[in-house]
């Protein structure tokens, strides 16, 4: 399997899919641009998916929750990536390297989503939170995919 | 007059005061700390006003506001922050400056701040969007200063 | 006049040409791929430049070194852009609204530029260093465009 | 043992000593102030690992650099961090929530050290490339550890 086709099944057994993120954008963008639809979202989002930075992020950030999931850390760390601490931010800072290629529109959009935390965001934030799973990682590279479709868009 | 004095002189003459950006930074992390006083706020907002990239970031931005007022600019670049054109992110970019100091809890509030635009974020975007004056860089700047005082207080 | 043309006009103007930047894309570059030639990094500067982000970033930088030229800011930040003060940094902030588009290869190689300073770069800090002209925000933007574009020929 | 302590012992542990650290330190801003001493550049480390960002992003890093070496991630990922890939940059990434809460001088020295590997940076980055160890995230944390006492140092 190519990185990419893996980055997309990752996602989809994490519980992410496209068209999760693509409505989030559409919600967001539509009071921009009245005539904006569905398959163009979706095509934003599968235009981000594509980039090779964003396959990276997705495959490392995923690859952590797993292990972290699988008790594989020490359990120092461990401990701090299962209870997302407020003060970790190592999961914001992964998400930048998929945010700042998409320049600023798409960073104020991740901070937003980010607070939010609408759809699809907000359901995985609350699985991890609930500590059925562990999403610290993913809640932030899928806002960050999100805010980079945005930002696609925006300058098209 | 010391650097410090002037960044903030020019934060006044500009139209933002202490208070303004306080009560910002009480309302939103209250919510996290109940027994938050505005005092401590305000002793936050001081704090990041002593630091010296903040002082040269305030020092540049409200410099770009100004030149363009008086229309000192070439002609392309000096609509396009007059304008404050969607597409425009080097004002986003400055903020970076003063955001990145304070860590990830700053990024996001951020981004946060620069889409919802409450207070005094709002009222001189509003200024500036109105053609009164140019408020381009000074309220990019202004959450920026709110958004590292929260993560000041969030840290502490 | 477009954007796109008025910002390579600022940067000719100022005393920098796609040569002189492509020259020291080949010179990092050879090392790693032997049969690069002078007209794919020529190619790789004239595509950074066509970006709206590269765009923007060029022509607010060198207008705060020409307003900084006419003594148009208020003494104080006028005195420190000027001097290009070793502990004032909004000018490789400026920059980053390039380097992070493309990526980490272009963040580190900024890094490298900025230190080393070889061709181009060096000369137009050296311009700015003797007073003779004011090149504070200059010389961090053609290290970022020539950054920017090592990224490009990189990933391709 | 509390966070501060374990992030310590893991550097330890994976071949990095503070000693290792200061004195590129020392190496590199002896030339702007001559009676810089190894002394000052030690304490200078031991203030950037004392900070909670910092000790966050090295167990993070280290603890992908072993999960990788034991074979624990999925097979894409686990090839593409142990050979540390050229277009990798997420190690990079990760070393910038360390690099950017001090500064422009830090980003500066990071890039440069990510290039020129010298001292204690070359050394880890060798064991990693001859693969008898996993230094992927390692050898990015300790530039940036080394960037950011410089930056402190250059500040006060």
């Amino acid at each position: 399997m190519d990185l990419k086709e893996k980055a997309r099944q990752k996602l989809t057994e994490r519980g992410v899919t496209i068209d999760d993120m693509a409505i989030l954008v559409l919600d967001a963008q539509l009071k921009y641009n009245p005539s904006l639809t569905m398959d163009a979202c979706k095509e934003a989002i599968e235009s981000v998916l594509a980039k090779r930075e964003v396959i990276h992020t997705i495959l490392t950030g995923i690859a952590l929750d797993e292990a972290t999931e699988k008790n594989q850390l020490e359990p120092e760390i461990n401990k701090i990536i299962l209870d997302d601490t407020p003060l970790y931010g190592i999961d914001e800072i992964l998400a930048l390297s998929i945010v700042n290629i998409y320049g600023t529109i798409a960073l104020t959009n991740f901070g937003y989503l980010d607070k939010v935390k609408p759809g699809i965001v907000g359901k995985i934030d609350k699985l991890g939170k609930d500590s059925i799973e562990c999403h610290t990682f993913l809640d932030d590279i899928v806002s960050a995919i999100i805010a980079a479709a945005m930002s696609r868009i925006a300058h098209h």
